[in-house]
C-alpha cells in the first residue's frame, strides 16, 4: 500500500464525521513579519503592540486572515486534495484573537453531502473549527467544495444540504474581550473616517495595485502549510502556470483596502466568498469595496461594517457581473465580511 | 469625497508644520530574520546576541538600516506619494539602538520649501524623527523631495532653504550607550582590519554581486510599509518594470560592503545620499567604498570611519561621474555615512 | 593589500589546522517561520511547541536542516570559496536540538589532504562542528571539497586520506535528551505509519513537486549566510543562470518526503550525500526514498530508520544511475541519513 496520502474522495465522507486535521502549528513574530512582507498590510492593530494595547488588547494579535489561512491550510489534505472547485464559504466567525506563541489545530465536521447529477463528483460541506492550545475555538467557518468520486459507480448518499445563513447578523459577531475603541487614535491609524462616515451603498476604489510573483504566493501558501499541488508544481498544467491560492488573493485585497478602510481594523465575520476567476503570477491585483450594512456592537466605541470586498486583475472598478449574471473575467474575488471599526 | 489618500501636493506644506505619520510598527526577530534573508548581511553585531553582549549591548539590535527603512516607510504616504524625485539626505543620525519588541513611530517637520521655476513643482525639505515606545528618538534625518503642485496657478511660498551641514562632524555622532570595542573579537567578526588600517583616500572593491528579483524588493519594501506605487504595480510604466525602492539598494550595498569592511559594525551618521540611477529587477548590484575620514570617539576602543559607499549595476569599480560631472549610467547610489569600528 | 577575502587555496590547508569560522548567528522564531515559507515543511515536532512538549522536549526546536545550513554557511568563506566541487559528506551527527534564542558558531578541523594528479587542485577534508552559546556541540559532519591551487608549481603535501565510516551505526546516533515517543499522536502528526511499517528495500514515491524560483533559493541561501557567489550573481556564467545551493535541494526534498514519512521526525545522522547534478530556477523538484535499514534506540518508543533520499528534476521515480554507473541527468541529490520515528 502506498504510504502517501491519496486524499479523500466523495465516497469517503459521511454527514456527522469529524475529521481531526494533522500538523498543529505554533505561530510567532516570524509569521507576523512574513505576513507584512507578503502583503501591504498596514492596519495599526496588527502592526503595533502599543496601538493594540491602547485598544484594550494585551498585544497585537496575528492578522485575522493569517489565522484563517493556518486553520484552512490544515484542512487541505483531508478536504480539498481531490477537489475540483472551491465553491463557497459561510458563517465564518473569528471568536478569539490568536497571539504569538499560540498553537493552532483544526477539525472539520461534515455537515452536508450532495452527489452531482453527472455521478462523477459531489459537493461536500464542512464546518471547520480552529482551536488554540487551551482548547478554545479561535475561529470557525463553513466551506463547500466539489470533490471527485473514486468510483463513478458508487451509490449516491442521501443528499443533505445544510441550512446556512446568507449572512451573519450583527448579533452573531463576537467582539474580542476587552476591545475598546473609545480612545482610538485616528491619526496613528492613518485615516479619519469612522463608522458613521460609511454609508450602505457607498463604493470605495482602493486605488493601489500589486503585481504578484510566483515566489511570493508559494512562500505564503507554504507558510500556511497548504499542500495543494496546483499552487507549487508548474508541470501540472499544459501552460506551465501555477494557480495562486485563493487565500493569497483575499489577503492581498484586504491589505489593499487599507487605503480607504484603514480603521476597519478587525475581521470578525465571513458571510460569503467566491473565487470568481483564477489568479496567476504577473496579474496585478486591485480591490474595491461596497459598504453593505452598518451595525452597533456592545463594546465601547466599537461599530461593525458589513463590506463586500472585490479583487480584480484589470477592468473598471465597481464592475462585477456581466449581463448573463456571471462574474466578469477580470474579477478574482467577491468576499462578504464584517469588520470592527471605531464609532 | 474619496476616502483614499491622494497624498500631499506642494501647496499642502508650510514651513514649521509637524506631520505625525501613521501606523506604528512593532519589530521582532521576524524582521531580523527577513532582513538576513533579503540581504547578505553578516555584520556580527546584528547577527549574534552573544557578540553584541560582548560589545557592551544588551542584545543584538535590529539592523540600523532596517530601523531607517521602518522610520522612512511611514513618511511615504505624507511626503513622497506625489514626489517626482527623491533629491537628497543630510544630517542623519542614529541615536539609540532599536531592539526586538520596540514599537516605532515617525514624525516629520517641514524645514524648507522652494517652488521650481517651471511653477509646476517644488522642493520640500523635512526633518524626520523616529521614536520608540518610550518617546525616545531613535534616529533622525533630513530628506528633500521634488513634489508636484496640485494647481500650477497656486502662489509660490516664500522660499526657505534650510542650512544643512555638508557632513556631520565626528562630534555630532552618538555612540550607543555601553558600546565597548576594547575586547572585540576580530576572528568571530570575520576580518582583522581595524580603524587604523583604513586610510583616507583608500578605495575598496567589495567584489561580490547580487542579481535582484521582483519578489525580493517587493517583500522588502512592503516589510517597511512603504506604499509608493511604482515599486509594486507593473502596469504604471509602459515598459512594465517596477522601480526598486532606493532603500533596497542601500541595504544591498551596505551588506555587500561586509567583504572588506566587516568591522564597520554600526552606522551612526548619514551625511548625504543620492540615488543616481534607477534599479530594476535583473540588475546585478555591486559596491565599492572610498574611505573619506577617520575620527576617534569617547567610547572605549570605538573609532569612526566616514565612508562613501557606491552601488553599481555594472561598469568598472571606482568610476562615478562622467566628464560632464554627472553620475555614470551604471551608478545606482552614492552614499556618505559614518560607521563605528574597533580601534 | 586588498581587504576583501580571497578565500583559501589548496596550499593554505594543513592537516590538523583548526579554523574558527566567523559571524556567530542567533536564531529565532523568524528563522523558523522563514523555513516554513521556503519549504513545504510539515513535520509536527518542528511545527508545534505543544507537539514537541508531548514528545518530551521543552519546545519545538529549529529544524535540523536549518541548524545544518547555519553551521555549514559559516564554513563557506574559509572552505569552499575557491572550491571546484563539493564532493561528499560523512559522519554527520546532530547532537543537541537548537532552540530559538540559541547562538551558533562553527569550527572546522582539516583532517585530510590529497593533491590531484593534474597538479592544479586538490581535495580537502574537514570535520566541522557547530557549537551553541554554552560551548556545546550541536552537530558535526565531515565534508570534502575539491579546491583550486593558487600556484600549480607549489609542492604537493603528503597525502592524508581520512578513514571515514561508510555509514554511522545506530549506536553512533545521539537521541535528544528527554525524547519519548511512547505517547506519540499519529493523527496529529499526519500519518499512521510507524517504525515497524517500513521495510528495508521499500521504495516510497513522495509524489509532490515544487517548481523553484530565483528569489526563494537566494533568500534561503542568504538566511544561512552562505556567501558563495554562484548562487547570487547571474553574471558569473555565460547562460546567466544562478546555481542553486545544494542545501536548498536537501531541504526541499526532505520537506517533500513528509508525504509518506510524516513520522520520520528528527534527522540525527548524515551518512553520505552527493549533489549529483546542478539545480536551477524553473526546475521542479520531486523526491523518492529507499528504506535502507531499521534500528532500535534506547529512548522510549523511539526507533531509527536509515533512509536514502533522492531528489530529482524529472525522470521516473526510483531511477538513479545509468548503465555506466553514473547518476542519471535528472538526479539532483542522493542523501543517506538516519531519522527517528515512533515504534
Amino acid at each position: 500500500m502506498a504510504k502517501t496520502n491519496p486524499g479523500r474522495f466523495f465516497e469517503d465522507y459521511s454527514v456527522g464525521d469529524v475529521i481531526a486535521h494533522a500538523v498543529p502549528r505554533t505561530v510567532s513574530g516570524g509569521e507576523r513579519a512574513l505576513y507584512h512582507a507578503l502583503y501591504p498590510a498596514r492596519h495599526a492593530l496588527y502592526s503595533s503592540d502599543e496601538f493594540a494595547r491602547a485598544c484594550g488588547l494585551k498585544a497585537s494579535p496575528i492578522d485575522d486572515l493569517a489565522a484563517f489561512h493556518v486553520v484552512f491550510g490544515k484542512t487541505v489534505p483531508d478536504v480539498s486534495l481531490n477537489a475540483l472547485a472551491n465553491l463557497g464559504y459561510a458563517e465564518g466567525r473569528w471568536l478569539r484573537p490568536v497571539w504569538p506563541g499560540d498553537t493552532l489545530c483544526s477539525t472539520s465536521e461534515v455537515i452536508g453531502l450532495k452527489q452531482n447529477s453527472n455521478g462523477k463528483s459531489g459537493v461536500v460541506w464542512v464546518r471547520t473549527r480552529g482551536e488554540n492550545q487551551h482548547g478554545e475555538t479561535v475561529m470557525e467557518y463553513v466551506r463547500w467544495v466539489m470533490v471527485r468520486k473514486r468510483d463513478a459507480a458508487a451509490a449516491a448518499p442521501e443528499p443533505v444540504i445544510p441550512d446556512l445563513k446568507p449572512a451573519l447578523a450583527a448579533t452573531d459577531l463576537v467582539v474580542p474581550e476587552g476591545l475598546d475603541f473609545s480612545g482610538y487614535d485616528f491619526a496613528l491609524a492613518g485615516e479619519a473616517h469612522r463608522w458613521g462616515d460609511y454609508q450602505p451603498g457607498e463604493m470605495i476604489d482602493h486605488v493601489d495595485g500589486v503585481t504578484v510573483e510566483e515566489a511570493e504566493h508559494m512562500m505564503a501558501t507554504r507558510l500556511w502549510q497548504n499542500t495543494a499541488k496546483v499552487h507549487f508544481d508548474a508541470t501540472l498544467r499544459e501552460d506551465g502556470r501555477r494557480l495562486i491560492y485563493g487565500g493569497h488573493v483575499i489577503s492581498m485585497a484586504r491589505a489593499l483596502s487599507f487605503n480607504g478602510l484603514a480603521n476597519a481594523q478587525m475581521i470578525v465575520g465571513l458571510n460569503a466568498g467566491a473565487h470568481a476567476n483564477p489568479c496567476y503570477s504577473g496579474d496585478t491585483i486591485r480591490a474595491w469595496t461596497e459598504v453593505l450594512e452598518r451595525a452597533e456592537t456592545p463594546a465601547p466605541g466599537v461599530g461593525a461594517l458589513r463590506l463586500r470586498l472585490v479583487a480584480t486583475k484589470g477592468g473598471e472598478p465597481f464592475t462585477l457581473r456581466g449581463e448573463d449574471g456571471k462574474y466578469l473575467p477580470h474579477v478574482l474575488l467577491d468576499l462578504d465580511y464584517w469588520a470592527l471599526i471605531p464609532m
